[in-house]
């Protein structure tokens, strides 16, 4: 256990604003030193780059450490997801590999730590967790164009695949072959190869590409409705609110009120039988 | 007539969650069997293919008989458009087609198994649903966009067909071209060969794009307005139902009481002049 | 001038459902004339499409003339925009054209035809006339666009005409390939090749897509906002012209009572008074 | 310092509408003559161009004096910037550039008169301004995207560099490739090229695709929320300013009246006790 007084320290350098810059300075510098090394470099720059290297692995240690002790319980520190997201890539990127052998490997994973720069700026965050809560909305229809699409890969592969078995040989083929016909690349070169053979073979496409649009269109639509039914709503919660309690202020004063003058002429008129 | 208790252990089965995934998960076998049969097998996988192929058979028969069985009548199972759906897939797979022959056919025939995931899980039933109903909302602008196509067809037609007569040969070739122009695939191959000879032939794929992608965003955004409007009506019914209620409680209760204070104040007038 | 039971009887011919049905069902046929005359036909065939074709000259000849009697004063009838395109049509159709030399002139006019079924179905009159009234929205934006096309045609034409005047020859041609980039139809071939000679040149095409991809967008985003913002407006008075009557006449009532409740308290205490 | 008539009077031809409508005229006639230079031109023509050149070059001179001159202290003039916009094109346009050697440049910076027309036409400042207002809400989507691009464009130069140097070869030209990917430019040929040395690398630009798709998308959804969100809040600003007033207008004077009645009948009670 560590003394109250040491980690308040640390959480003191983990919430300075100069220490969050600097980070965020070191991820683009680790990032911009993944992307030099992919032009030819004199020997010398790239003994260089490779113990900047050295140094930024070493700087990510020390930064997650002083996160991780800054923590009033290390259990708190594993709870946020981007945490363990930070954490997996500086784990990783301290395990040894040979940069002779697994050269590729080591970049790659070294690669990853662009993506802390996602973990770092809040406003990103923000925005990775909105596209992420956006997937399940996609779902169903997502499921729908896999159908259509699986359904046409196999009548693709039935019928196409002795007139060219490079786009409709198999089922994984002829599901890319879909794809790109769905984003229209070159995908007349394909249609008049099979229409050759088979001269009505345009109705396949046409009617692939006008369910595919029609099912994609339809989910957009979806979304943008829904996301808007969304903001709509929180909108009027919020307006509702401050006029619905103005509104039943005055509808209780004034029930009030002549509750009051009932009262009164009741009095008024007890005072007159008597 | 079947005894009720028989009958309503059918129900059972029917509505049995556990029933239910499996025949979800026989679907996607058998839509996987389907899947795999594009690859190049073996001949014992072969065969086994063929046997789980009869099971399947089996299986859907079985499962349909189920639910017409579970049925009070057997015509409330035919007046759902979705059961009719099921049980044609059913019963056309039943036909013995001898596999040497039509292969083609007979494996065609089984594909169709794989859209029985539509009409067995609720939520892709309603979005095909949806999707239909969203249908006619654009007829109207179909027609204008195939009009504009088949002026432009024509139109091209006289012009181009001594061009390049595989482009636009006939009505039906040349619709095939301006569809192709319309998802600007090689678009600018077909104009450069007419602007070799007619140099002011642009004018020609300038203005139908215009005019094409003009009618389709108009009727994007006219769909995109349509189910918004929709969406906002269904709400503001909701809200006005339950605040206008509200509201006309109010101002009856009001109302009521000022016309109670009136009789007491004439009953007070009255009695002065007494 | 004609007597009013002759012209009566005009305009019932003109109003009758049977009748308007009859009309469409000829321009379709007309229109499928048009279409039958790209495909090579038999001599007789031919023939008979040619008379067929005077036939529905002389046919729309009536029916205009119906119209035009129907009227109540001939200027009624050239009031109308529809009425006006529809006459031209037919007047046009009517001028003799030797068939042999300007064959294809005389087809092009006939072709105009198909355009009747716009004019006569009144759903597409009306979808025509809102895309119509769409056009002025987007002016600005268009000349904004065209300003962005005309000055990167001019620095593409002064940069890469040395490279291809096929595609950068003068101000005109390089309009064109740059709406053909814009299309993104095979937009890396151009750009490649002039990449070759100037290697920073991706600068003027990666530029260039996202200006007008942008302006695009926006322009697009502002088109549904407007509409969008219309429609609310339309919905909104509705409402409110409905709600508001009745909360108004609500207040009236309790205003008008109130008073009279202050008219005979007054009169009590003048009774009181006494 | 001017006399303040002379002032006046030059304000006069500033504001003056056909002086604005002859200065628009002269700004797109400079703009044609930028056009009409990208053709082959006569050598008599070609000096007519300079000439009128020169007086377009006076002309603008003048104007922008006129515009300085009709502000009432210098300053003003400049703290527009439009103005400043303005200034900088009309001085550097003064630059003597030897039109023989450095040719191209002149030309350039005189092809910058075009967008004069932006500054002159009050409803394409207002455009402009706000196709700039517009660019901050885009900026972490478009953060984001560049991180997408970045690890794709690592991830495909460490792959496939060796493949083909020309697409793969660095990070820029990788960083090229997979924007011509995203706009689906001869993607395939791309993949093809790659999938013929590692035959699952299809997954590379499927996920690609998808992961810029699913951004793209949602930034422009985002953007068609925030619009429509600010123009809601804009209607719901002034539709309640006006129904509050009237609505607290009544309830204050029901409020009042019930006050008075209260008064009344206290009255009423005080001269029966008495």
């Amino acid at each position: 256990m560590l003394s109250p007084a040491f980690q308040s320290r640390f959480q003191a350098i983990r919430d300075n604003k100069t220490f969050e810059m600097f980070v965020i300075a070191i991820i683009v510098l680790s990032s911009l030193l993944i992307g030099v090394r992919t032009y030819e470099l004199s020997p010398i720059f790239e003994n260089t780059l490779l113990v900047l290297d050295y140094a930024v692995t070493l700087f990510f240690l020390l930064e997650i450490l002083i996160r991780m002790v800054a923590e009033d319980r290390l259990r708190d520190f594993f709870k946020k997801g981007w945490n363990i997201f930070d954490f997996t890539i500086v784990v990783v990127s301290l395990i040894p590999i040979p940069d002779s052998e697994y050269a590729l490997i080591a970049r790659m994973l070294r690669l990853f730590r662009v993506m802390r720069l996602i973990s770092f700026i809040p406003e990103l965050r923000v925005l990775v967790t909105a596209l992420i809560s956006a997937l399940p909305r996609m779902g169903y229809v997502a499921l729908l164009m896999f159908i259509i699409f699986y359904l046409y890969a196999v009548i693709g592969n039935l019928l196409f695949s002795q007139i060219n078995p490079v786009l409709w040989g198999d089922l994984g083929i002829s599901l890319l072959t879909l794809f790109r016909v769905a984003t229209f690349e070159d995908w007349t070169d394909v249609m008049y190869e099979t229409m050759a053979v088979y001269s009505l073979s345009w109705i396949y496409y046409i009617t692939f590409i006008f369910f595919s649009a029609f099912v994609f269109l339809n989910m957009m639509i979806g979304i943008v409705v829904d996301v808007l039914a969304e903001e709509h709503k929180k909108m009027e919660v919020e307006k509702m609110g401050l006029s619905m309690e103005e509104h039943e202020n005055f509808e209780k004063h004034v029930s009030d009120e002549i509750k009051e003058l009932h009262a009164k002429i009741d009095q008024l008129i007890a005072l007159q039988n008597k």
